[in-house]
């Protein structure tokens, strides 16, 4: 088993800068924005000129947080709710190479940053390719593809509610501490980002009240929003800013 | 820009064992069969547990005969005839990280073997990767995806012909040094593999009479098949084995 060493080429900066709550995959979320700011050594202004015209591309990146680990031969998508399957036959962050494949939507090539959405990636995620996204090369025909235990078993949607205490609170919040996105657009990244539950399956058996009235915690930029959630709706209880994110900070300018 | 130590996780063996020829797109040349062969100490049998479900994988891999190179942030795609775009709006295998994304069939799961096929990569590619192709998340919808300088420049295919003395010589070859593929798929796999004129844009000028009737070769497996090209037609014009090809006689059991 040959090593080879590869360089970043750049770093992502998403809303997201913890694994919790971090979406499984970029399509759930398409008003996670961020952008990859390129190393200027390697001539970004160059390398990215005709990009602009395309409209989606693919995220080579690294999920670095999970490098030291060991991974298993098998893993537990959280859909499938306990069975397992190989991690090969997986899009499971934890790889024998913890390599991501996004496809993300490209909203604006400013170089030395592209701005993209759709993103299922933590912050200061390490990129080490980017493609264009090309429909003859990379789109299976629909009468032709099969697509295993994904197709049995959709994604489940759960209702996102905000009570008036959180509402109020988060007006206030984001009247003192504003981010670079409207607050119309925070909520929406809110309620994208919690539709699908982001618990591990270890942890669903949970409620509130078995949690002593602890709320879940969903850190986005440098807030963090406190939730409950049953099988049926999750319910956003309370927003309080983050004392420590300076790693969120540049998404805030 | 911090480096990191990826290992292969298997060796990618396909028909091609010179970098001319070798496809510029996977979907250009469906024939094209191959398999991975996985290391057993990663456990191929569980890691590839219910992979079978699944028509098609992305094949993240490395172009592991460019990794010493320097880079250029812009490149000269074949199909734009000259022009040049930046290396991230192209799917060239000159990259800053030489990763390469095919998307494949798969033709059959046999741990420690994936069999798979539409392959661009030259026989002995380290595979970092494997992932199931899922329409939900790899899918861009056709009314909103815009593909810039690849829409614009379709691929030209060629007519290629095989002479009749080169199908005399081919017959011969065959029953005298068969593969594993029938003699039929073997001309099916190389009239997909010519049809996109394989010469770099700067060869392009030449003729069969300015190269003092020297045919251009492709290496297919251990054949070495021998070809005149002009503007609309490529023919085949002759064949003969090649005497060191051991790196592909994997294919030929």
């Amino acid at each position: 088993m040959e090593n080879y060493q590869l360089k970043a080429i750049g770093v992502l900066h998403t809303p997201y800068s913890q694994r919790f709550g971090t979406p499984r995959q970029g399509h759930l979320v398409p008003a996670a924005l961020g952008y990859i700011e390129f190393y200027r050594q390697l001539q970004p202004e160059e390398m990215l000129a005709g990009l602009a015209g395309f409209s989606h591309i693919w995220l080579i990146s690294l999920f670095h947080e999970n490098l030291a680990q060991k991974f298993p031969p098998k893993v537990h998508p959280p859909r499938l709710g306990g069975t397992s399957v190989g991690v090969l036959a997986s899009r499971s962050p934890h790889r024998p190479n913890p390599i991501g494949l996004t496809l993300a939507k490209i909203e604006k090539v400013e170089p030395p940053r592209l701005w993209v959405s759709g993103l299922d990636l933590i912050d200061g995620t390490p990129i080490l390719d980017v493609k264009p996204y090309v429909t003859e090369s990379d789109q299976v025909d629909a009468k032709t593809v099969r697509e295993g235990w994904v197709k049995e078993n959709p994604w489940v949607e759960t209702q996102v509610l905000f009570t008036p205490e959180f509402q109020q609170e988060f007006a206030a919040c984001f009247a003192r501490a504003p981010l670079s996105i409207s607050s119309e657009q925070t909520l929406t990244l809110l309620e994208q980002t919690l539709r699908h539950d982001p618990r591990a399956v270890s942890d669903r058996q949970f409620t509130l009240a078995s949690r002593g009235q602890r709320p879940y915690w969903l850190r986005l930029y440098n807030y963090d929003f406190g939730f409950s959630i049953t099988e049926n709706c999750v319910q956003v209880l309370t927003v309080r800013l983050a004392l420590e994110a300076p790693e969120t900070k540049s998404l805030e300018n």
